[in-house]
């Protein structure tokens, strides 16, 4: 309850701050026998990496990973896998200018009032690279869901107000800003260079597709599906909202437009669209899941801003250093990691739904 | 984990079906010596009730609630307390339109495949009628964030492309969609009587402040307040989406423009601004808790629509019945009632922040 | 967490006081498509009834259960299952002599101070009476263990001094101590009277046979199977301690002599020996699971005992009413429910690693 | 539920095998401001190190922790502790004789039928080593205790036969065995000497006194006091039973002997004897928490013994190594450290329970 851990089947407990001696992570619940080593881990570290391009920050952290538990001659074996990147240079900086001020838009000043004392260095355990912790795991589940035949494919779906106009999953990965549209993607490139040279930054919105689930995920009542990815979304420090499928916009349909039509295909039943996003009373159909969270302008930046200190004086902050002038890049695969785990935890769910059940059929 | 329970330290596990013997929940975790009677509780549900007015479901139903334990001469004991509202007429009616058929945008397709067998009637199990439950118990814990001083107040923001202009929390109980502009309201029922004459339905957005919160509620990482109350806002079968502060607006921003600048009031550090809706790093900033919850409109509608039949069988229904041809005015009970007990929850994990503390300052 | 559920993914929840309107329990996890009516439950109810002999106490309350969700057309639907069983005559006594005076051995004292408040009737939430609703909701796991060939015995293995020398199954329900050894149940029936007649009452110790068990269930570290069941066993009221195989015995014992050496009978791995009693490293082998349990002396007696009131008077009390002089005979039913839900529960957790590790094999 | 973490509130995850990596645990929930450094933490490994002395293991493992997260400038933050204690020499032996082969008493032959696959090194995540993390873990807790004046003092009562007949704190830490009556540990270290000389091992009982509790810890009903401290210690390998206040022997008694009479010392209420070992109903009384412990004689010996190989032949082994021929003196430790990490989460749970009280009184 402590609010370090996530997931009940596949569960992880993070740990470590911005520049404390590392980072990491407990995964309890990992299938035994499934083939683990670093490197299919850092693949997935390396593309939420600082210092990747000229719009994440300039950073130059390499983020590796080592295991240490729970990995034997090659397998995993059932016991808790425990993952640490240690941080490298972590004294290298003089914090006197963030050490008594609160940084608007950041977890300063809740920290403070709620535990009395924070390691502001960095943002210490609220700072954005908590989220390595969640991508090293998530890394794990994508691996088991590879096996099940379920892929999560996250994207930048705008910056701004540019939007994606085309979804090409080969492009993702081809261009700076993870956009599946590379024309758009220029354009976004455009736009945050332009607010990063203003000292300023930009949000965007991500959206998400996962393929290849089978029908039955999710539980009814409070552990829906939607309500389970909702949390691990929003438990992301950057996240302002969510929406399944037409989401919002379905606020402005009739019920004829939004129901999706059942229809049978090849002997199996589907929907003819998919207003729903994959999801009905809180369990997957079958079709893709698809959602969108928004990601708010990254709250660290250089210009000069209006706050206060600890000893309750107003005064300037410039947050000067590395940022990210916007945060979707690096963030498509910390959603991807958090949205794997959710999947893979209702699956396992779900196994013991269907193992009782076969007991009486 | 089969996820009929909500909630750590105030806790909720709900039963019963749409046309079962009865609906109920067990609260446990009620703080010892709060005054209680049903009548606390059945002024909630009869702002839940349907048949309430008209442009409301016309079924008439009392729903009057039963406590069964956790009350000894009208205080509560710190025992759990279980609730039950009974089923009346629940044999009145003939389901074999729906017995052999998956109504479109409803559970029955994904609960079938799920379980292998499912309470047709009404929808059993994800009916919106399992909410009854929901409410009762979000009854006792507005009683305890009363005396907290902390108020939880949802209201009907907009009906399709109504929106309210102003915001009047006298008024919300005033009109029949529980609009806090009473010149939309007036709009919003033509809207949703238009569509009901057409054998339809609609959607909306409702919007929900929490004022009086102190700082520090919500926990960093996973359990984020914003994500606990996603969580609970997503377990609501009707939700589509959810938006905090500024929520998707703010991707359209830059972060000089979103970030909250601090300031000092009265001796307290407060913002001037409420963009981040009262919540940074997922701990409550003491300002209003704002987040608005998209409503997708109602799935059981007259109109004929095209489904599958359990035998895989295309044909067309429709849904007679009494039907809600627009959710909103009786979810906004619903809405209240989850995020009183994700605060509650949450001031009662600060509890023992504090008490920890407390130890060592 | 505030303490009324128990289990994971077979989990229930409890409510209800001893002299309130009812006693219950919702049960979330049940397997779909279980053949369930009231009768199945009742059959268990009545095995731990009161009033069913000379040595259980002479009140006859019927304990009839009623089935109020999760039950459609005769089958479980996998949605939580609501169990309620009403008190009859609940204001029947007067309760002046315990209102305001602590009983020794009983709960009265610790609750009044942790709440600050208690319902004192009979014992109110801490009543042997809330057993009720673990014997109802262990009846339903009872049914799943058997068709998955797992069987859960338990019976009074000494009354005082007095042991069974033999144990013949097909005797326990047949004498009204539920002893596996009818010439020691005379004596133990015996005993019982004497005390009873003097006012006072025995303890006893049970013991507990799972025959069938597959090898596997319990997780290593934390949540051994014997962890579990210990948890299990000492959550009921009136016990002071439990023991797997030769427990104790075993600390007077050399290695040599305590280890099960293993052997192949019929291609199967298993132990010419017991002494571990079917757990190592807290997973099952396959082999009967063998514990026993200490049930002391009812604290119930109607002989005179010095006490304090809540005032901190010191007085004499006679606890005068209908007493059990030993738990022994229906604690028998009320330890088979509490490990019948804590196997059936392994048992699913099991379901999720087997479904994990057959991917990778 | 994987069964790696422990606790609620003050809540603990650990990981790591025998031979791999390095062991370590993730505790969420510590208070914030608590001073800590890893020598409050050494001295408890130290209490628990091998090779300590004749009666204990040779082999010499330095076990030096490292805290990687959570202590800021000296004092706790509230965010999570990760600690790690690295493995030295770990790839020093040759384990080709246990490979294939189930050790008697071990948890080898389960682990190997439950996940298909195991960590054969020293018993890998099932090896006694595993408790070192508890040990770490407990350590914080201990020091929180302290603060609110709570102390947990656990000893050797027994080893085989021979019996502790004075119980002096102060005398526990003077000798090899923990044992708090000089003469009697002069026996039990001959005792285990000689059954080391046979190449075999001897058991044990361990107690435990908590003093200075307050009124009114654990939950009725699931999770009592008790069952937790239960669940606690049969979660420790070599445990086969526990017993609380007089428990087995309470057996033998007739209630108004087993009873504790309440009286009135100093204005506060109490009771003259304490056959209920400090807790009734599941609470805490005030008084002293007592409880014993049985710990198995080792079940790695040196002795040959006859068992079956991973490809079903029966077959002789002898464990040769260097092994703990009495489990005792290093089990009081880990015995102290999940009774702390027990004692402070019902400490922690209880101040929702008197926060929300506060409320209403």
């Amino acid at each position: 309850m402590p609010g370090s851990s996530f997931g009940s089947l596949f569960k992880i407990t993070t740990f470590g701050e911005s520049h404390g001696v590392g980072l990491g992570v407990v995964i309890d619940g990992v299938p035994p026998k499934l083939p683990l080593d670093t490197q299919d881990i850092q693949i997935e570290l390396d593309r939420r990496r600082p210092g990747q391009s000229s719009v994440t920050t300039p950073r130059n952290e390499a983020d590796q990973v080592e295991i240490l538990s729970g990995v034997f001659e090659g397998l995993t074996t059932g016991a808790p896998i425990a993952l640490v990147i240690y941080n490298k240079n972590q004294q290298s900086k003089d914090y006197t200018t963030i050490k008594d001020v609160f940084r608007p838009g950041h977890a300063d000043f809740t920290f403070h009032h709620k535990y009395g004392i924070r390691d502001y260095r960095g943002g210490g355990r609220s700072s954005g690279r908590e989220t390595v912790s969640r991508v090293a795991a998530g890394a794990i589940a994508k691996k088991v869901l590879c096996k099940l035949g379920i892929s999560v494919r996250s994207y930048t779906k705008s910056v701004g107000a540019i939007s994606a106009q085309t979804v090409d999953f080969d492009e993702i990965e081809r261009n700076i800003v993870r956009c599946p549209d590379p024309i758009a993607a220029v354009k976004m490139v455009e736009l945050i260079e332009a607010a990063r040279d203003d000292g300023d930054s930009v949000g965007g919105i991500i959206e998400t597709i996962i393929s290849g689930s089978p029908i039955g995920l999710g539980d009814p009542v409070f552990d829906k599906l939607d309500a389970r990815l909702a949390h691990a979304m929003l438990s992301i420090g950057t996240t302002k909202g969510i929406e399944f499928g037409d989401g919002f916009a379905a606020t402005l349909k009739r019920g004829s437009e939004n129901n999706d039509a059942f229809t049978v295909s090849k002997q199996k039943i589907s929907t003819e669209t998919n207003h729903a996003g994959g999801i009905l009373g809180g369990i997957s159909t079958g079709d893709d899941i698809v959602f969108r969270v928004a990601i708010k302008p990254a709250s660290s930046i250089s210009k000069s801003q209006s706050t206060v200190s600890t000893q309750n004086i107003v005064q300037n902050i410039e947050v000067h250093g590395r940022h990210d002038p916007c945060i979707c890049p690096r963030a498509v695969p910390v959603i991807e990691a958090m949205a794997a785990m959710t999947l893979l935890d209702c699956w396992l769910i779900q196994q013991t739904v269907s193992s009782g059940r076969n007991l009486f059929e």
